[in-house]
């Protein structure tokens, strides 16, 4: 176990993600971890991320899903082929489809706890559902798709400018 | 028609969405329109709205399809009602789920266009399929059931303070 965020053992070059990098200062620095089998998100969105008055925007509440999600399928292919998280190759995934089920107002001003399950791992692809809830009340369900990134691609963006 | 988009006949008091809202100062300001039978939205990301380097985050992707997507649907209950958009008594739609595949990786740095069709309307649903491209291709598709918002909570927020 470790305490650092799965996020955190991404390529360099791949840390940039508005809604994960640790590299973007003007992200929102969303983090992952294991709890047992399952995987946990905790977030507090800003005063400003709002839907309406009191409520959380549901876009950033696609967001949280979403890059808990690609943290959570990235952690779950390392610990499949029993690696270290983080050990090279490099293994890194983007979103090939998102769900998000808005179940009720999501309140504003109190944590937000995303609870991811793999659901399934299959060859490059990882689907992973997920729970978002403030207070212990489920506010939103979610589904993504995740897909490993292509090889060459992330090697793209890992090699060394040649320049 | 009108020049003014959708978002900016929203009741004052819903108008501080951090993806649509002209009263959020910290927002995104995604603005739609009619064209002919389509919504469009235009918007062009930021450069620190990246997912890897040179490609747009997924979940702005999301915001995007989200926001104009209600959008879409408050203006299509207008029209189907024979209503001119903004009119008395009010209707605000909110998202009860959002679909979204990605298709290819959005590319940064150019403006993105979200076109919307108004696939069903049934009672107080509206869904709306849209698409999303960058320099003509389609890079992601969405669907968002909307859902008019109950009566007595956009009553509640609209309505003067009483002390």
């Amino acid at each position: 176990m470790s305490d650092e965020s799965f996020q955190s053992y991404y390529p360099e070059s791949t840390q940039h993600c508005y809604g994960c990098g640790t590299l973007n200062p003007k992200g929102l620095h969303i983090e992952s971890f294991w709890e047992g089998e399952d995987t946990v998100c905790r977030f507090t969105p800003e005063p400003y991320h709002t839907a309406v008055p009191g409520y959380v925007y549901g876009g950033l509440i696609a967001s949280l899903i979403d890059c808990h999600s690609t943290g959570s399928a990235t952690a779950a292919a390392y610990r499949d082929s029993g690696r270290e998280l983080g050990s090279d190759p490099p293994l890194r995934f983007v979103t090939g489809s998102l769900h998000v089920d808005y179940l009720k107002p999501t309140p504003l001003g109190v944590p937000l706890v995303v609870r991811g399950t793999i659901h399934e791992i299959r060859g490059r692809v990882v689907v992973v559902r997920s729970s978002l809830s403030a207070e212990s009340i489920t506010c939103a369900t979610g589904e993504v798709v995740a897909v490993r990134m292509p090889d060459d691609w992330l090697e793209s963006l890992t090699r060394p400018p040649s320049g």
